[in-house]
């Protein structure tokens, strides 16, 4: 396909995002040829406010406008909840009665991708734990993010904090029979008692 | 979810794209949000461009950065070859042997959504026809591209201009088993002797 200048810069913008091909990009392309100048304009405008207004939360590390974020500003609690990515904390707040305040790490230990315990807000979280009864370990349940969570669990229960880490097992809904084998084994070994 | 002002805004308008709801938008927008400067401000400079630069060929229709596109203004023809979209035009030009002009109605006739002969670039294709041997009608074959032929075709051949349909029938690689019946239909009709 030749598609002429402008056309073939922008798909090839286009193709940045996530998991967006050349055909993909394309639609988006044409649809944005097609489209009403106004939404356009909206849309540059967007892009633009958002990398110029949001930044990283001082305290937790979040997305925020301001200086701290709503989270970090208003809520008290005494409970702190390390996540990975500002994106894991909108998905805990749909948990209506997690009134906890949060950690963004930026990231999980992982030598392959050369990234170290330096590399993460580690320091940072170390440093809030004043006044502190409980620190969650909310990092994904795969090799990376057990890893992380035991690398900071050493760290912070020498100082007399309690730290727990999210259950893992069957997920709600899920079916036994599809299960695999390693969510079972660990949903066995986490049984409780009825 | 509830998202911060600016990325609430760019979600909302990046799913404006086709067929991009509102996870698909959040990814884009995190994307967007993490990503080098320098490649989102080549992202809008983009979309900016293709919105300025990018207009319709005086003569096809076709998309084009100067007043005439390049087939038009470097292709020797008499067939004229009718399609929907400027984007009709890539694919045919995909066929090596296709040294034809172009002509983009811009639309189909099509009733429920009020688009009648006159919101179509009938009357410039009419104008076009001085010298032409051949118009081939591709639009698509659905109910309203058939229509659309059948309208151009009735005004055409009275002119003594040979016009001609695509074929249907059915496609290349494809199995006979699982042809929907009125594709099966129009290839027993079309067939042809060997």
């Amino acid at each position: 396909m030749k598609y002429i200048e402008p056309l073939a810069r922008l798909i090839a913008s286009l193709t940045k995002l996530p998991s967006v091909g050349q055909k993909t990009a394309a639609r988006y392309a044409y649809s944005i040829l097609n489209s009403d100048k106004a939404d356009t304009d909206e849309l540059i405008e967007a892009i633009r406010e958002v990398k110029e207004k949001v930044h990283f939360c001082s305290v937790c590390g979040n997305y925020t406008e301001n200086e701290i974020c709503d989270i970090c500003a208003t809520r008290k609690s005494s409970v702190i909840c390390v996540v990975q990515e500002p994106k894991d904390i909108l998905a805990l707040e749909k948990v209506k009665d997690a009134e906890v305040l949060y950690h963004v790490l930026g990231g999980v230990i992982s030598p392959l991708d050369h990234v170290g315990p330096n590399d993460l807000r580690i320091k940072e979280l170390l440093a809030r734990l004043n006044g502190i009864d409980e620190v969650i370990l909310a990092t994904n349940p795969d090799v990376e993010g057990e890893a992380t969570a035991m690398y900071i669990s050493r760290l912070i229960k020498p100082m007399g904090i309690k730290v727990t880490r999210i259950a893992r097992g069957l997920p709600e809904g899920s079916v036994i029979e599809f299960a695999d084998e390693s969510t079972l084994s660990r949903a066995l070994l986490s049984r409780t008692e009825l």
